[in-house]
């Protein structure tokens, strides 16, 4: 038998554990400062539902780990957060609207493993449904800025554009309108296939390869850039629409972060307006989202408005990772050493007083010798051990060490989760 | 197409959820000051190791849901944390031991679903891998009693028995080695089918019923019935045993919240020791654990003893919801209303600052006129809004509302963060 987890999968111990919730943390905390509120969703779905037409499952429907419960009922592991959310607005038809939800968790798909891609990964998506305004688009943008910032990122771009608008381009530079989601998925392929790898599919397609890819390399500073598009292809609602997001992103301070790309459409037919990219640096993409006024309605919920932003969170935990950013420490702890054996039921007591005030706190439950508690306590990265001895305990007291400066003082037991809050915070 | 969630699962929606991740977080807390690590495993495994023999899986294998991934991998959605522990040992050698861990998540079983009991339901393990001493155990019965505390119980405890020691009694009460396991299944029904459904299914087994509940009657305070014990039964290694378990549990305060309870069997196979159960107010089971020295071995993990308790959330939370002692208040937040469309930028600005000193803030994303805005904010629950109006916008300030009281003030904006987290302490 193999004790590997199953292809696509992977066990997260503990020091990358830690990682993993200090983000999902700070994720959340930004989450629910923009007023999103969390819901959670069942990891398995019917299999109707989720390979429904319209949705995202139409495309991906050979990647849903499908099957039947004892039951006979056809169920499939959840791919996305989307369409769970559709059926939840379908079901309560009373939540208050506008709805902003949250949701952090594991989504599956049974897709080639390559970096950095599993077949089990972690998304942390933020969606508001039944408002029209750019102000929610907006707010997508502002919440990944302050989830990127919250966790270290210094150096990223959230990648904007508008369907909508580059929609009406394809139409005017010639690209007939049957053939404009086609357009679509061979301009996404940019970063996989290269600019004269879309270039050829895009000739294969029967599309002027050289007027759309001409379009969407414009380039400039973003109001520039819209400048040039207007300039070239006349007003437009969506480009108002862009133009009205980046004045509310503007006005929310993150001007700085938004980067207007015409190259941006991504793959999927349900966008209907901005669509966004969360580019680490490197350009590795980390997440993404967009207007989805349709979608909603297609799954069987109500005809209700919609825009969201989803974090994968493997690039963004690895990426992070690399550039030291994580704070995976974890909590001030103390290991309670005993001299003698005589001494470990004082041991145990001092460790629930040191628990008690909120310190991280263990002792020996392997029946070692000092000298071995001392090792173990060093091996496994203690920053303080408390020595519990006959002697000091006749004064009330234990030696605490630093295992950093090797420096030992005597501490009354009371105090000694004070003593060691103290110490750490230096 | 329904648009309920697969039978035997359920959506929390946002109130219900931040219950969820209240406790959740309590319990976190609790276990990082054990010294326990996160683990996180994923939702499914292979089904031979699921299933294998000694395990878990051998007797709730009808329950795994099972299904094959595109690559002809026969699967299944994990059904507790045990397993899948003893595949991570397995497949690193290396972890440091004792290796004490905890997991938070989902499990599912196809059972049939009753009150409080689903198909996809959480769980909150500790465990400690590589330690044989008491003191382990000792530690999870701790480590239970302190989650209860944090969460805000009062009444409950933890029911306590010894494998080894019921085994010895069966003996000495006459009942045959091979059928001391189908005696413990049926004991371990006493609180399902009462003492006589347990004396006719022990009949009907031809197990002397009697005699059997004679001795799983016996009571007393926690010392008196060891005592008692002693006195019918003997000394024998099991009650040695117990005998350390609690002289421990006394030492670390834990005393009050233990009943030793000589019924109490636990119906699963692979228990070597000490074993429990957490008993809440009225008698309700919410989690237990025991010891089980030689099934990490049998999962093909390392020859390691274990022991370990689990929490079952579903159980834990509707029980501390109807007592009241949930506190699922969404963080401090306010709601930034405009009193006309011009000075929307600036309350967005104003939503912005706040944000950023930490405080949940809104505002309208839907185009609402004040009166709709302000509306809205009390059916939504905001105990503040923050009015945007042109006159105070002059004096640099805004109108601070306290929604309990009604009253107003004038605040500066910079400071209206500050004013409004002291506004929340009182």
């Amino acid at each position: 038998m193999s004790y590997q987890p199953a292809k696509g999968t992977r066990d997260l111990l503990p020091e990358e554990m830690r990682k993993w919730q200090w983000v999902i943390d700070r994720i959340r905390e930004v989450y629910e400062r923009y007023g999103f509120a969390p819901l959670e969703t069942p990891a398995f779905e019917s299999f109707e539902l989720l390979s429904a037409k319209g949705g995202l499952g139409e495309a991906v429907r050979e990647e849903i780990y499908n099957f039947k419960d004892k039951g006979g009922r056809e169920l499939g592991l959840r791919f996305d957060f989307t369409v769970p959310l559709a059926r939840v607005l379908a079901n309560n038809p009373n939540l208050p609207r506008p709805f902003k939800r949250y949701q952090i968790g594991k989504v599956w798909r049974y897709d080639n493993p390559q970096a950095l891609r599993y077949r089990e990964f972690w998304q942390a998506d933020a969606d508001t449904i039944g408002s029209q305004s750019m102000m929610a688009d907006a707010e997508c943008i502002a919440v990944a800025v302050d989830c990127l910032k919250a966790i270290g990122f210094k150096e990223f771009n959230i990648r904007v554009n508008n369907r909508k608008l580059i929609e009406g381009i394809m139409e005017k530079v010639g690209v007939p309108k049957e053939k404009v989601a086609d357009a679509f998925r061979s301009i996404d392929k940019m970063d996989k296939i290269g600019e004269s790898g879309v270039e050829r599919e895009l000739d294969g397609k029967g599309i002027d390869a050289k007027k759309v890819l001409a379009a969407v390399r414009l380039e400039g500073k973003n109001e520039e850039l819209l400048q040039k598009v207007e300039e070239k292809f006349g007003a437009s609602d969506g480009l108002n629409e862009l133009k009205e997001l980046l004045k509310l992103a503007k006005q929310m301070g993150m001007e700085k972060w938004i980067k207007i790309d015409l190259s941006l459409v991504r793959g999927l037919d349900y966008y209907t307006g901005p669509v966004f990219e969360v580019a680490l640096g490197g350009g590795v993409s980390a997440g993404g989202g967009g207007r989805y006024d349709k979608l909603i309605k297609v799954m069987g919920g109500p005809d209700l408005p919609a825009t969201g932003i989803s974090l994968g969170l493997s690039r963004v935990i690895a990426i992070a990772d690399e550039k030291g950013l994580l704070k995976a420490d974890p909590p001030v702890r103390v290991f309670v050493a005993a001299v003698n054996d005589w001494v470990r039921p004082d041991a145990l007591k001092i460790v629930q007083s040191v628990r008690n005030d909120g310190i991280a706190a263990e002792t020996d439950i392997a029946g070692r010798k000092l000298a071995k508690q001392m090792e173990w306590a060093g091996a496994a990265g203690f920053p303080f051990v408390a020595i519990v001895g006959p002697e000091e305990l006749k004064k009330g007291s234990v030696k605490l060490r630093d295992m950093k400066t090797g420096k030992e003082k005597l501490v009354k037991t009371e105090k000694l989760g004070q003593e060691i809050a103290k110490a750490a915070k230096k």
